[in-house]
């Protein structure tokens, strides 16, 4: 398919299109920045919601992504278009785990209005936060009103991609080492909706108490008791940035907790557009994502179109090397 | 310090010098590119062996860098020189349980002939693991004959940090999560040395028999009982790159195995070089960095010295902007 047919395929919300866009996109073939610049228009403009669901592995984040998809798709969660984006920065291969969920996922994915997708890295390291926003755009500009984007696992990677939502969501399970501790202060920090999932299990209550003090150091709070709630705007701004993240229990296997996670979600979003924290992320995301897509083109350009893989040939210091190749780069390239 | 006083006191083998050779290192100042060049052809000829540790939070990483350093610092241990780099590619601010860490490390850290730094994110994104090898590389010119790496965390960036070293070494305590499950395939795949610390808590034989069966499956063996061994080299290269990873059990807090784990340090070191497999390894990690020290260079003249941060201010998509920034930039900049 050509980008004409792919551009034309997208505005008559041909599926086959959707597909063969986001291949595109992923493997930054010829004329991917032709479509993504021919949507840009249509992004970060409507009401799409991204949110980003991440955790360590085995805390049911997929059946958790499977379960929210149900709910939107019905009439109660509002009978919403849902695409579903799993990343797995650490599976090169075959990413393994994510192709099992997406079998496991089977109860959703014939619905023509919901788009499961699953991305490993392909070679381009530290590049793949910014595919994983190319194909959410082209996904939002499709008309897909819910994102989930899940990442398996806890490391900067993992953050830098969730961090890409307009909501980031944490998943833990009662049995994750030994609670809280086994976590990370950056991993910890980051969520604004906090998930313990399998909540029935023993250690539900133990671990909801540590977030509850862990959130309530992060608030500046002297006391460590925090009171139950359900995601809500705080009285004044301050260390907690006005938005009190709740702590949510569920059992996705069951759907439990499903449709108040949801509305969890829906809270922080409506926060988000009521505060012009929304405008203000956006225009931060996209500047970021310029910068990235810029230095993303330079150095193709460095390496495929100047001297460089000569001089790198040659040896030297990394340092003479990189001096030469910017002598080079300064005078055009040749 | 200028950089000449810096250059002249690391030859005398000065631990201020050295000290402030790697602040110049670590914040790119001015002629921290002068320095690396200049020590340059002390690396990667010598006997210093460069030991990447990874593992989830609260295995006991740092006590059992502790443990390895009294080890080498004692007769037994050959009373080498020691240094350790702790990393934490998440915490871009305080580096919290890492400073901790460092107090803990009393023991050695008054020590002339032990050298020890935390490293957190500065910034740079992506950046952390050419950081880290170039501080090694001082370290290593300096003469120190065993660099510790510790990095906190199972994620990508984590993994890019640990594979700059020449043996990688997993730390598992029983407790973590559902054993192995939890920790995911290319975590697992890297290490080719692991240990088991903690190893007289509940679920040590478990863990055991998880990691033998996937280290098993790893060999392409059909049989998933996997004697216990040492750490040695295979009869005939296959799956296993030649060397079966051995799995090792120790109490750091204790001192319990480490002078075992010494021994299969020196055993895979002496492999890589036996097979020429160091050398090899070497090289391409040379090159790797030699890639991202020109990308790092390039990145910081387009954004400093050509029109880009003017075009990016500009707005417009992504695409559009990196066009107009290439066009420039093949006119060298103007």
């Amino acid at each position: 398919m050509r980008t004409d047919e792919i551009l034309a395929g997208l505005e008559r919300g041909d599926t086959a299109a959707l597909a063969r866009a986001i291949s595109l996109v992923e493997n930054q073939r010829d004329g991917f920045d032709r479509v993504l610049t021919h949507l840009h228009p249509r992004v970060g403009r409507g009401t799409t919601h991204r949110i980003g669901i991440t955790g360590p592995p085995g805390a049911g984040k997929s059946t958790l992504v499977e379960r929210l998809i149900q709910h939107y798709r019905s009439p109660a969660g509002g009978d919403l278009k849902v695409a579903a984006i799993a990343v797995d920065p650490t599976s090169p291969f075959t990413g393994g785990a994510l192709l099992g969920d997406r079998i496991r996922m089977e109860s959703v994915s014939l619905d023509p209005k919901v788009f499961i997708r699953s991305m490993a890295t392909r070679g381009a390291h530290g590049g793949l936060a910014t595919t994983t926003e190319e194909v959410a755009d082209v996904l939002e500009a499709f008309g897909f009103d819910r994102i989930l984007v899940e990442t398996v696992g806890v490391g900067q990677t993992e953050l830098d991609i969730a961090a890409t939502a307009d909501t980031t969501v944490l998943v833990l399970v009662p049995e994750s080492g030994d609670g809280i501790q086994t976590l990370k202060a950056g991993v910890m920090e980051i969520a604004e909706v906090y998930v313990i999932n399998k909540g029935d299990r023993p250690g539900a209550d133990k671990l909801q108490q540590e977030l509850a003090i862990m959130l309530g150091m992060r608030r500046g709070s002297t006391f460590a008791h925090v009171p139950a709630h359900h995601g809500r705007p705080t009285a004044s701004p301050g260390p907690s940035d006005g938005w009190e993240p709740p702590v949510l229990t569920t059992i996705a296997t069951q759907g439990e907790g499903v449709a108040e996670l949801a509305a969890a979600l829906v809270r922080h979003r409506d926060y988000l557009a009521a505060t012009g924290k929304l405008t203000e992320r956006r225009g931060r995301r996209l500047e970021a994502r310029t910068r990235a897509v810029v230095n993303r083109a330079v150095r193709q350009w460095v390496w495929e179109e100047t001297g460089a893989a000569e001089l790198l040939a040659r040896g030297g210091s990394p340092y003479e090397v990189a001096a030469e190749v910017l002598n080079q780069v300064r005078r055009g390239g040749r």
